[in-house]
C-alpha cells in the first residue's frame, strides 16, 4: 500500500509494537472505565445536536480504527455490519454519507450490548493487525493509530461534557456519580501578573511526539510585551461582573455576543441557577453550590471577553499563551486527578493553572499556521476544515487526560460554545 | 368529597368492584405484554415530537391514576415522586406544570425498571383503593377509573404507533417483532356501493355503557341520501391515483394540503419507499412490500380528500358514518387478530371493514355536538379543548383493542398527520 | 369557446349590458378611490405575508379581469406584459406559476403609476368586450364579469385591512385618514336575547341574484331551539374579561389557542396599547382610545370562543347565524357609511348588528355545503381549495360594501388571524 | 464640552473649515446623485434583512450627524423628529433603542420627500456649526465630521450594493441604469506571480490623514517569504472551477461553507443565471453575459477558499496585502470610474487590480491589532464590537470612492456573505 500521508506528522518512535498495543489497550478501556457509573438509558440521549449519546462516542471511536486501519490494512476484511460506516461516520464526506448528527438520539439500535460486543470485535482485530503488519506498512499504521488513540481520548472529554448536558436538561438533576468528591473549600489567592517580553518567539509544535497537524508546523511570530494574570478567573470575580451588570450592559459586549445573550437570554454562566438567593451548578456530581474560589466554567468566548473588557483587560492570544506555556511542567486538575471539576488555583508564585481545570479561551481565530497544510484523503478531515469561526482555547480541563497534552495543542470551538469546560484567563500589554 | 362530574356520563353500571378491578389488572397488563419485544433502549427515544417514548407511556397512564384517583380519594396520600407530577403531565394545564412534549425522549431516568416499579407501586395502590372506598365515593371513582382504563387503552395504541414511527427513522430498520405474520395475499374484491336514505337520524352515544363527553349528548341531525363504498380504498387503487400523478397536481388538493405537500415532499404514504422500482413499507414486522389487496395505511387526510377528489367521489361526514354502522357487528381486524397491520377486506356482501384494519378519515371537523358540555376540572381538558383544527376519523384500527370501541366513538387528529393507522373509505351522494 | 361552468352559479339577469358596464365602472372606480388618501410608499409595503401591498391588489383585480375574461374572449389577446401573469397570480395551480406571498412587498416594479396604466388598459379593453361581445359568449362573459366584481370588491376590503396592518407596525403610527370622524361616543344598550325555535331550517343561497359557489346548494338541516345575543360583544365586556385574567387562565382557552396566546404573547386584541393605564387601538384614523361601547374587533376565533367560555356561553353555529338573518333589512354599519370603524350598537328590539361593524366568527368550521361541487378549471380553485383548517364569518364588517353582501354569504378565515375586522356575537342553547 | 476622545485617532489637520464644509457638501450631494435614477418606490424596499431601503440610508447618515454633531454641540438643538432617533439608529446601542434591522423595509413613512426634507435640515444645520463652531470645541468636531464623511461614504456603497441585491429579486429584473456602460471585452492576461521577501513588516495606518480606529496602532508583525498573484481570479477560471464539480465536493470546502452551499443550493456566485446553457449575471445595469476576462464577483468567504483550494493555493493575509498595496498608487477601477461593476485586468507587468473591481477577501478573522483600544462611548461601537466571526477585505471596489481608501483600509463580512462587490486573488508561500 502507498504511504498515505497523515494529519499528524511525527510518531513515538521508540514505542515497540507491544508498547503501542499495551497503550491502545490502556486507552480503550478507558472509555469503557468512563462508562461504568451509567444506567443503559444513560448511554441513549442526545439534549442538543452537539452532545452526542454516550453509546454513538463508543461504536465511532471504533468506526475509527475499523475505517482508517482494519479496512485499508486487513486484506479480506469484512465489516462488522454494513450500515455502521454510515451510522458511525461523524463527518467524514470522502469516507461517503453519514447519520445526521441532531438524529444520533433517535437511534434506539444498534444496543449498548451491540456497541460492547462491536467494540471487542475491533479490539481482537486491531491487536491481530498490530501483531502482524508488515514492516512496509508498519510507519503508516502506527502514525494512524497515534491519532486514534488521541481520537478516542478526545471522544473521552467529548463522552463526559456530553453527558453532564444530556443529564441536565432532566429535572431530575441525575449525577453522572453520586459519590464524586468536591474539591476542599479555599480561599482564592490574590491574582498577579507575569511579564513577558516582546520581541520574535516560535509558536506550534517541533520535535519527535506526536502531535495533530494544525498545530504544525512550527514557525516564528513577533510578539509585543504582554502580560499574563497568575491564575483563571474566579467565580467570585465573575460574581462581581454579573452584580455589576455585566449581562445587562450591550456596551461590554461583542455585538454577535449580545445578540446571542438576547436570544437565549444569559443571565449566568451555563448550568448556574439561582435557588433562593444562593447560586448553584449542575455538575458531574450533581448540583452543587457556587464555589467563589473555583474557577468560573463553562462560559462562553462572548462572556470571557466580556468579562475583559469589563475589567479593563483582555484575553491572551494563543501565541502569547503557548509562549508561556513553553517550559511549564505538564500538570494540574487534570482528569487523573479524579475531580472532574475545576479547583481553587494552588498557592503559589508564577503562572498556576495552565494546565487543566477548565480549556482557557483565546482571543485568537483558529486559524492555518502559515505554512500549513491538510494532508490528502479523508484524515485531512479531521482539522482543517474547521478553520473558520471558531476561536482557540488552550491547556486542558479537568476532563482532559494528562497524556493528550501539550503546550502546542489547540483547541478549538465556536464563540457560543459553553458546554465545554471552558474558562479563561486574563491577559493585558505589558 | 364533593361530586366531580366526569367527561364521561355514563358507566357500566352492572360491574362489581370485583370486576371493575379485574378489569383494570386485565388493561394494566395488557401495557406491559405490549412492551415484552423491547429492549430497554427502545422505550427511551422520541423521533418526533407526537411520537413518545414508550417508557413515558408507561408513566404517564400511571400518573393519570395516581393524580385522578390515588390523590383525592386516598386519605394522606404521598406521591411516588415529586417530580413525577410535572415529568408524566400530558396537557392538564390545571393539574399544573409539564414537561415540555417535544423534550419527552430527552430524559435517560426515569429509568426503565424505575418506571416499571412506579407501575406496581400505582397499581398496589389502587387495588387498596377499589377494595375499600366508601360508598359515597364510589360512583365518582367508579366514573374516573373507566375513564382511566379507556385511556390507558388510547395509549396503547399510540405506544404502537409511536414504537412504529421511532423504528421507522433508524436506518436499520427494526422490527418491533420479528415474528410478526404477514397477512395471507388475497384479491381484493370488486368495490360495491352501499345506499342510505336521508331524513332524520340520530348521533352521538346513549345507552349505558361508558363513552366519552365528546360522543355526547345524543342528538338528531338531517341527512342527505349518500352512498359508502363497501370497503377501504386498497393500495392498488391508491398506487393507480399515485400513477396518475396524484402528488403533482394542485388541482386536486385542497391548498394546505399541497402546501404541506410541497413543505415534506410528499410523493407517497408515510413508511413507504422505492426500492428497484418496488414499493415497500415499514411496519411493526419491518420493511414489508406494498401488497395491493391490503388498505392503504398512514395518508393525511390531504391525501384521503386528494384520492377522492380524484376519484370524483368524497369521504364520508361522521354522521353518514356512524348511521351506516349502527347496528353493525363490531368485528374486524382489530388488535385481537395479533396482525397489527391491515389486511385485505373479506368476501362478503354488505360493508366490511368498517371496524378495525385503518382508521377512516371523514370529512368532518371535530366539534362540539350542539348541547356538548366539558366537564369542570382538569379532567374537562380531555376532550373539549382540542376541538378545534381537526378532523374526525371513525372505526379502529388493526391496533385498537376491541372492547375500547363503539359505533360513537369520535377519534380526532390534524389533517396534516400520517402516523397513526389512518386510511379511508370513499363515499358519494345518492 | 365552450361553455365555462363558473363557481357562481346564478346571475343577475334583469342588468343589462350597459347596466352591467356601469356596474364594472362603479366597482373598478371604488378601488381607486379608496386609494386617494395614499402617499406612493404607502402603495409598497407588506408588513407580513397576508397583508398584501396596495398597489398588489390594484393589479391583481385587473390580472383576474385580464385573465378570465381579455385572454379567453378577445380574439389575438396580447398580454399587457408577459410578467403579470406570473407576478399577480395570487394562487391559481391551475393559471400557471405565480409570484410568492410573502415577497409582494419586494417589488419595487412596477410602479404605482404603472399599475394605474395597467388598470386604465384593462378597462379600456373590457368595455369594448362588454360592448362588442357575441350572443353565444355573453352568459360566460357575464357570470364571469360578476365574479370579477364581486372579487374586486373583496380586494376592496382586504386592502382597508391590509393597509391598517401596514401602517400600525410604523412607530408613527401614521393614519391612512387623518380626517376619519370617530362615532359620537354612547352608552351601549342592555344585552338581551332572542329566541329561535328548533327543527327544520334551510341553508344557502337560492334564487337569482349573484352568490359564490360556497354558499350552494341550499339545503336543509335541523337545528336545536337556540337564543342570539341581539347585539355584538362590546369592548367593555371584553375588557370584564381581560380583568378577570381572561388571557391568563388556560381553562378558558382550546388547547392551540392557548399555544398561540402564549407563542405571540398576547394580551389583548390585536392593535390594542396599554398607555399610562389606559387603553388605546390603532384604527385606519390612528389611534385611538379604546371605546367600551364599541363592538370589541380584530380578536382571533380563539380569543372569542374563550370570551364565550368565560360568559358560561358558546358561539353560534353559522346555520343559526343564517336562520336568524333570514329575513332582516340588509342594513348597518358598512363601508357606504364612512365610518371605517365599528360603532356603538343601536337602541332598539331584537337583533342588532347583524349586518355591519364586524365580520361574527362562527363556531362553524369552512365547509362543503352537501351536495357542493367546486367548478372545473382555474375559477374552481376560488373557494373550494380552502375548505379545511378555517372557521366561518358571518355578516360583513365596516369595510365592507352593502351591495357585496347576503344572508348565506360565507367569510372565512384561520382561527388564530386577527387583522380582519373580526368580532362576536354570543348565543347560547335554548 | 469635554473631549470625547473618537475612534479616528488622526485627522486632516491643514483643512480650513470652509474645505471641510466644502468637502461636506461634496459627500453629501454624492448620496443624492447616486439616487437620481431612482423611482419612488426604489427607495422603500429591503429584500433581505442585510440589503437596507435606500431611504433608510439616506435617512441613517443624517441622523449620525444630528447624533453625534449636532445633538451635542448646538446649544437647545430640538431634533427633527422626536422618534427619528429610534428609526434611523442603526445599532448604537448607547444611543438608545432601535427599530429592528429586518423590518426597515416596512416603513412606508416617513415618505422619500420627508428623508430629502431631513437631509436639507441637517446640511442647513451642519453649516452653521461648521461655520460658528468654537475653537474650544472645534479638534473634537472635525474629529467626529471626518467619521461621520468617511461613514457616509461607506453608505453610498452600502446603498448601491442593496440596490442591485433589492432589485435583483424582482422577475423584471429591473436595472439600477439602463444606460450604464458595458466595460469592453478584452483577453485576461496570463496570472503572474509577484514574490515577497520575509522579514519584520508593519501594518496598519500611521501619519496624518484619516483612518478609522480599528486600522491602528501601527504595528510589527513578521511575515514568511509570500507570492501573490499579479492579477485577480477571473470568471473565466472560476467558470473552470465550477465545470470541474467545485460546488459538489465537499473535500473542496470548509465544513461551515459546505453546509452553506447545502442549505442554500449555492451553483455558482450569487446573482449568476444560467439561461439555455449561458451564464448570466444581474448587476447594476440589469442582466448580462457573463464576461470571462472579467475578475469574479459576489462570492463568499468559502468560494473564495474552495476555489484556493481547488487550486493548490490560498488566499492571502491582510498583512501580506497591505505589505503589497504600501507604495503603490491608489488607482483602479473604482466609483469615479463610473462602471459601477468589475473589468478585465489592465495589461501591465507587477500587481495589477489592488485596488477597485472587487474587494478581496483575505483568510484573516477580523481581530484588533495588538494595543488597539476602542473609545469610549457610542461611536466606539463603530468598529470594535464587530471583531468576531468577520473576515477582512481589502483593496475597495468599483462602487468605493477613491478618496475613502487607503492600504490600511480594513473591510470585514461574515463569510457567507456575497450581496457585496466581493472577488479574491490567490497567494502562495514563496
Amino acid at each position: 500500500m502507498s504511504t498515505f500521508p497523515s494529519p499528524a506528522s511525527q510518531t513515538e518512535q521508540d514505542l515497540t509494537r507491544a508498547e503501542l498495543l499495551a497503550r491502545y489497550r490502556q486507552v480503550r478501556g478507558a472509555s469503557e472505565a468512563l462508562c461504568a457509573p451509567l444506567q443503559t438509558e444513560d448511554y441513549v440521549i442526545q439534549a442538543m445536536a452537539c452532545a452526542s449519546p454516550a453509546k454513538w462516542h463508543l461504536a465511532h471511536v471504533s468506526w475509527f480504527f475499523e475505517t482508517f486501519l482494519l479496512e485499508p490494512f486487513v486484506a479480506g476484511h469484512r465489516p462488522f455490519h454494513p450500515q455502521f460506516r454510515h451510522l458511525f461516520n461523524s463527518y467524514y464526506e470522502q469516507v461517503g454519507s453519514m447519520h445526521p448528527r441532531p438524529n444520533r438520539g433517535l437511534l434506539a439500535r444498534p444496543t449498548v450490548d451491540e456497541v460492547y460486543r462491536y467494540r471487542a470485535w475491533v479490539d481482537e482485530r486491531m491487536a491481530r493487525l498490530l501483531d502482524g503488519a508488515g514492516a512496509a506498512d508498519w510507519p503508516e499504521i502506527e502514525r494512524r493509530l497515534l491519532i486514534g488513540l488521541n481520537h478516542e481520548q478526545q471522544h473521552q472529554e467529548l463522552l463526559l461534557t456530553d453527558l453532564q448536558y444530556n443529564f441536565s436538561v432532566n429535572p431530575l438533576k441525575p449525577a453522572y456519580r453520586d459519590d464524586l468528591s468536591e474539591p476542599p473549600r479555599a480561599t482564592v489567592s490574590p491574582l498577579e501578573w507575569v511579564e513577558f517580553g516582546g520581541g520574535m518567539s516560535e509558536l506550534g509544535h517541533a520535535g519527535s511526539g506526536f502531535a495533530f497537524d494544525n498545530e504544525q508546523p512550527r514557525h516564528r511570530v513577533y510578539l509585543q510585551p504582554f502580560q499574563l494574570a497568575s491564575r483563571l478567573v474566579s467565580c467570585g470575580e465573575y460574581l462581581e461582573f454579573m452584580q455589576d451588570g455585566g449581562y445587562r450592559r450591550p456596551e461590554l459586549w461583542l455585538s454577535d455576543g449580545w445578540a446571542k445573550l438576547r436570544q437565549e437570554g444569559w443571565q449566568a454562566p451555563l448550568y448556574w441557577e439561582l435557588r433562593e438567593g444562593e447560586w448553584w451548578r449542575f455538575s458531574l456530581g450533581g448540583m452543587r453550590s457556587v464555589d467563589a474560589a473555583q474557577p468560573v466554567c463553562h462560559v462562553s468566548y462572548y462572556e470571557a471577553d466580556a468579562y475583559a473588557r469589563w475589567a479593563g483587560r483582555r484575553l491572551p492570544t494563543e501565541a502569547e499563551w503557548e509562549r508561556a506555556a513553553q517550559g511549564l511542567a505538564l500538570q494540574g486538575n487534570l482528569r487523573e486527578a479524579g475531580l472532574l471539576q475545576p479547583r481553587c488555583a494552588p498557592v503559589g508564585r508564577g503562572l498556576q493553572q495552565m494546565y487543566g481545570d477548565v480549556w482557557e479561551w483565546t482571543c485568537s481565530p483558529y486559524t492555518a499556521y502559515p505554512g500549513f497544510c491538510s494532508a490528502p484523503g479523508a484524515l485531512g478531515e479531521y482539522n482543517g476544515k474547521f478553520m473558520c469561526n471558531q476561536m482557540v482555547l488552550r491547556g486542558g480541563s479537568c476532563v482532559t487526560p494528562a497524556d493528550h497534552l501539550r503546550a502546542s495543542y489547540r483547541n478549538f470551538f465556536y464563540p457560543e460554545e459553553r458546554w465545554q469546560f471552558k474558562g479563561f484567563r486574563l491577559a493585558a500589554d505589558a
